[in-house]
């Protein structure tokens, strides 16, 4: 089965659309119809799949995720053990639980059916630039 | 591969089961093992695999939701900046990204190997109704 | 395609590691590549790929959830309706349906592609012992 690993440069916290990396992959395997599968290959970035269309809904997006889990030296964090890696670093993984390490996408006549506004997207939950590996895998 | 693209009428935010709807496809393509993919194609409504025998549990995961992220007039959530949608479009976009736009379900001797009480929904998190559509795919 | 199901025993809320179950399933498959779907049968337990080198992670991560999701008996739970089954069943649900249900990790010359330090978790939500159900998925 096709596979390829892209990799995504981030520059800090936030949602990083790689939507035609994905389509070009798949319109590239020429196949009618599959499954495409995204999976990221670390523990404090994850998957999203989320509006495109005003860049507004990204940047709420990465709000809310930091006030429910703010940095380890907020005051509310007080509880936290794993403080070691920087105070962006547990709660990356706790935001990287709550979202998603592999996302499917069926594919028909050789293109992802997403929907009209949907994009997909690396949401890096670290603070300093990092270079993400993400595996594509379609499958039928 | 079978592919099927089904459409839940909502009416307002809430848990609509669709287990049948999936069990039927899976009968109906005859194969006896193989991986059924759930995807939606929308980013302010979700998938989710929950109990279905009681529910209030249903009634208590929609609860929770709007609690962790109230409408955008509430006043603990000023800091919103995408809000011309609506006061429920932006919660409705985090909702979705706290639980999951695909689910996989394998299927043995024709059947979903879901647990006793596991059924299949979709999460509105929108008011006002919307049809909303899912794609069945089964693979090998 | 090959399938098995393979059960983990929980001593309470936390997360128990069977990446070596995993590996060790798509390793006796004998295929180069292809694709791992994890499925567990059950809605107050779920799955997540997390970090697996300093167990303060998971520690952290399960602290987490039980301060975003304390049990019913806590004072800020009084709203929940579905008590019948004890405090801690409907946030069990609750974090479940933020967390997954299915998780698919591509293979490549018949390894999982994971990262260097994502382990494969189930995340168990209760707080008496159980036996778990996962199945395990490979497709091409």
């Amino acid at each position: 089965m096709p596979q390829q690993i892209i990799s995504v440069s981030t520059r800090g916290a936030g949602l990083y659309e790689f939507t035609e990396e994905a389509a070009a992959f798949v319109e590239k395997a020429g196949r009618g119809e599959g499954l495409l599968t995204l999976f990221v290959r670390h523990t404090s970035c994850s998957l999203t799949i989320q509006e495109n269309a005003d860049p507004d809904v990204q940047r709420d997006l990465q709000l809310f995720f930091h006030r429910l889990v703010p940095p380890a030296d907020d005051p509310s964090m007080g509880w936290l053990h794993h403080t070691m890696e920087g105070p962006d670093d547990m709660p990356a993984h706790i935001k990287a639980a709550l979202t998603q390490v592999s996302i499917c996408v069926p594919v028909f006549a050789g293109r992802l059916m997403l929907g009209t506004w949907q994009g997909i997207y690396l949401f890096e939950h670290r603070s300093r630039p990092h270079r993400r590996d993400i595996v594509l895998h379609l499958g039928p």
